[in-house]
């Protein structure tokens, strides 16, 4: 008998002295970190409204409760139960049994009515029928990416649940090592923006943290292929941990399975949907330019399939000797300051991942609070010592200014913008501007992946902005189905009628210029001076974007989608408006370490240019009297 | 046809080029760092003295010419116009004709005399029979680890070359990547004494600096499991070098071949010897206290087959993009400053192994003289604030007081010695005070590996002081064949003679107490009041001599060699002589580091215990404003 196995006969047993006596456990395993209970009696197992959390208490495990199939009621009839106990006003759209798992999936418009007051309408669901309810939100705007997620999900269930007794027992290991170290090596993003990759390493275990590529600068990749990378093997990492879905951590995840990985990726839902969507972009580009991609769709499937998505704020067991928590980080949709607690209190990191300190329209500002922290590896993009941005009050002014300029000199304004996350906060801001009269109502063209992108942050809104999240969903007033949003899906066609067209705003991915339906606005709007460019997000070193943004009007442009290539002269004038970046800025990376709460002895200050980093770590060695540090890629660091 | 071999037509057609028409160039080949010149006319090429230097300056190689096996004439009557050259004071002892590569190897008490003025009587020797000498010295004491050694490599000549072909294959391999950094990865003796051992890495190549155990805390090796070490597989490390054959830094090296490393291991000739009689004995000290060594004695014999021998000054290629140049380190003989010039002038480190930087009687001081040095690690084994020595001329009249004290109350002294290093330097300081009636006549006992440790010595005095080196030689004087000198080879019967005879001195292994006959001294010497027992050298933490020199009397001992176990109340005076040590005290590092040239921009300080390491790194950083590191087990440094 395994380790493994010894464990869960003991933890059955604890259970079994836990339960009534009515109550027969006919089987306990491990789903991911998830502990499974089987019953025979799932019925008198709802009854006790608090059981499940006292058990979880009890066993310090994350627990699903789960009918033992021979016990099930047929899907007919349960269906039937099901739907008469569920409001009307909850909206169901789908309903989908599993009866391997005696799970009944229920997709509705408004979860939080299939729940009911702490989860009252999910138990009367199992006692009346025995089945176990999960709900899921029928998006709000129809998204693809959701849809096809969630059906990829479904169909591949039996391989998942495999991988996940798998990875279960992988996380539920026995500790094998007497030795207690802490490490992380810097594989990417060093002294630079991009290509963020970390590897958090004890005895027992090896973390990878975030697997990005480096926008601008092709080919550059995170360093995989030396020995404490992947060197000996992709499957002597234990683990993924996915801060955030931009390209810039997420794009290499799929190589990851390329390369032979098979191990969970930890991240939270709408990460998990945005990396998809991302990255087959990212392979959709690729081929365009006629690039080789590193990898082909079929691995961002594996990818998904081997998702383990976190909520904020749940402790989960990812390893023998390390739990992982995830917090809000402001900076995208689902993004997540992810903190690290390795041993029983032996050391605890936290990586900021990217962050906003501050509300934004979309977000509330990053979590910085935790129960233990000694190091803290942070983000650094605007850490250099001019880096202050307005704040976004004035860039809110000086945007609207910006457009109303353009529109009396009967102008078009286009802004390059990443498909997840500033596009959102702009719409935001234009749908305001209009609807109060600050700005002229005329047409907002969505091009890229900005339609899409925003049908997923309707999707869950429980990671947006406590009052957004109410305006979306309590008084029908998504803000996000103004009727100036137009989505581009009429192609050039459809540019060149916009083109031709009266004043307008477009907002275009990809937000560094680095190819994308941007490039095609480029050449539209771009011989006439009339017409505004705006940056509103960060341009990395090398990308076009940052080279327009310092002045270069010559642009080499490529005859992809069957255009002439050649040379454009850039006539438009071109604004940057800065304050509406999804990163904090300096003060709001100095008000996010000087606020937390503990304060970390250590400071790794990473992702971000070489002078940002260099005079953000002198500065918090300064006002805060910690160690701080600018690593290189590829340096070792031992904590403990 | 490979890379390597391209590269190789190539240096024929340069070689063909520079000779003189009628010699033939019948193949080049590469063995380890050599280039091989195969020729069918090796009279004609030995007669134009200069031309095999202007070869190896023309092509930047260590050039060997050696005779097409095809025009070579018959040993026997080779043999005789060999000795007919040679002067008989050469005092030829043996001659070896391989036909298999035209070397003939003599063996000769003065080898000097078979070598001739800048190398005339060996041209002469090859213009008479065409075969290529290779000289080696007859031990002056016989040495049974130099003659096993040597009779070993001769019984394995085919592999050997063989395996000499692999590694020359690899070491001028193409380079691969267009990548360029320079780290150290740490594996061992950071903020500690013992299991010394490095990663040195660049895109191309990764070198395992020493390889040792950690005297006094069993089962404690280097981090060789970590992915960066070995964790992917022996064979990632392309190359070892061995700074000198301590324990500390060479108890392990053995083990890599067992882990199936099959390449190759750098070092002195001197050290090569020594590590087959220090390893060897490791692992009879662990049989006889009946712990279970790591390997066997075959993966000795493995490693010495690997190892390929490095002069002093000598630039030799070791990787395609690594030159390694070994220095006098002055602590023991044949202990090297290793310096790595990495890419074509891209960076260069120095370590410093274990240093003594005075000259003492036995070695000329450490060598810090390079071309070029960006980081040195440095050893600081006496870096501590307090670790001041008194000078040599003070402690050898300390001791010579003990001695006479002792002498005086009819007692006897011990002092526990490392066989190799301190022991002889001990035996020059007796037999000197002898000699000059400083103090008494008496025996001195040698016990343990010591005598063979000495012989060893002999065999190499170009490893040893100038004037020391002329003793032995020109002078016929060898101070290690003084009378007094006893080697004790009667064990313990001989041991119980000594203790129950007249008053004498002690020299005995193992020279931190941790086991060997200085456990039967203890025993014999301990309970009588009028012995001394004399600590020479450094006693590392957990040692049971650092535990006696602190003060403890009470001794458990085992009851190995049939003796009783129990406990042994020590009675005698223990006394310190310091200044003896092998290592720089803590003036001697910081002149090391002073007078360096040129002045390195980074140390990482090593080698010591953990204030000693912090000490001497705050100390460097305050008096030569450089950077400084006193870095932890498991870190990696990147320089590039």
């Amino acid at each position: 008998m395994s380790a493994v196995e010894r464990q869960l006969d003991d933890l059955q047993a604890e259970i079994e002295e836990e339960v009534p006596a009515d109550i027969t456990i006919s089987d306990v395993t491990y789903e991911g970190p998830e502990l499974v209970v089987y019953t025979r009696d799932p019925k008198e197992f709802a009854s006790d409204g608090d059981l499940v959390r006292r058990l979880a208490s009890k066993l310090r495990k994350r627990i699903t409760v789960r009918p033992d199939p021979d016990v099930l009621s047929h899907p007919r009839e349960a269906e039937e139960q099901v739907r008469d106990i569920i409001p009307e006003e909850a909206g169901v759209t789908d309903l989908d049994f599993h009866a391997d798992t005696g799970e009944v999936v229920i997709e509705a418009q408004k979860p939080g009515m299939v729940i009911g007051r702490h989860g009252s309408t999910l138990r009367e669901i199992t006692r009346a029928v025995g089945w176990t309810p999960e709900v899921v939100r029928t998006p709000p705007i129809e998204s693809s990416t959701v849809s096809n997620v969630r059906n990829f999900l479904k169909q591949e269930r039996d391989e998942r649940r495999d991988i996940l007794e798998r990875i279960g027992r992988q996380i539920h290991r026995e500790e094998m090592s007497d030795d207690e170290w802490v490490r992380i090596t810097t594989l990417g993003c060093c002294r630079e923006v991009g290509r963020a990759s970390f590897i958090v390493s004890t005895p027992e275990t090896r973390i990878l943290v975030d697997c990005g590529d480096k926008p601008g600068a092709e080919g550059e990749v995170p360093y995989l292929q030396v020995p404490e990378a992947l060197g000996a093997g992709a499957n002597t990492i234990d683990a993924v941990v996915l801060t955030h879905a931009h390209l810039d951590h997420s794009a290499l995840i799929p190589l990851l399975f390329k390369y032979g990985y098979d191990g969970p990726i930890y991240c939270t839902e709408p990460t998990r949907d945005l990396m998809g969507l991302l990255t087959l972009d990212y392979l959709d580009v690729a081929a365009k330019e006629g690039r080789n991609p590193p990898y082909g769709s079929e691995m961002v499937r594996e990818a998904i399939k081997h998702c383990i998505p976190i909520e904020y704020g749940d402790v989960t067991d990812i390893a023998p000797d390390v739990k992982l928590t995830m917090h809000n980080a402001g900076h995208i949709l689902g993004s997540a300051v992810s903190h690290f607690h390795i041993g029983d209190g032996l050391y605890n990191v936290a990586f900021s991942g990217d962050i906003h300190y501050d509300d934004t329209r979309l977000f509330n500002g990053a979590v910085n609070e935790f129960p233990r922290v000694e190091t803290l590896v942070m983000e650094s993009t605007y850490g250099g010592r001019n880096d202050y941005q307005t704040d976004q009050e004035d860039s809110e002014r000086k945007l609207k200014e910006v457009i109303n300029e353009t529109y009396e000199r009967d102008g078009k304004v286009v802004i390059p913008a990443f498909a997840v996350g500033r596009s959102q906060e702009i719409m935001l801001v234009l749908e305001e501007a209009m609807r109060k009269g600050d700005i002229p109502e005329m047409p907002v063209h969505l091009d890229g992946m900005i339609w899409e992108a925003t049908a997923i942050h309707t999707t869950y809104p429980e990671y947006l902005r406590d009052d957004l999240r109410d305006r979306i969903f309590h008084e029908d007033a998504n803000p996000f189905l103004a009727e100036q949003f137009n989505h581009i899906d009429g192609g050039e066609e459809e540019r060149q009628d916009v083109a031709d067209g009266d004043p307008c705003i477009v907002l275009s991915t990809s937000g560094m210029v680095t190819g994308g339906p941007i490039m095609s606005w480029l050449r539209h709007f771009g011989p006439d001076p009339n017409n505004r460019m705006v940056f509103v997000g960060y341009q990395a070193q090398g990308t076009l974007g940052r080279r327009i943004q310092n002045g270069w009007d010559e642009v080499p442009m490529s005859g992809d989608r069957g255009s002439r290539s050649g040379t454009l002269t850039l006539e438009m004038d071109v604004k940057t408006v800065d304050g509406f970046s999804g990163h904090a800025d300096r003060q709001g990376l100095e008000n996010f370490v000087r606020t937390m709460n503990p304060r970390p002895e250590k400071v790794l200050c990473v992702h971000g240019d070489e002078s940002s980093v260099q005079d953000f770590s002198s500065a918090l060695y300064h006002e805060f009297n910690m160690r701080t540090f600018a690593p290189k890629n590829l340096e070792t660091f031992r904590f403990k």
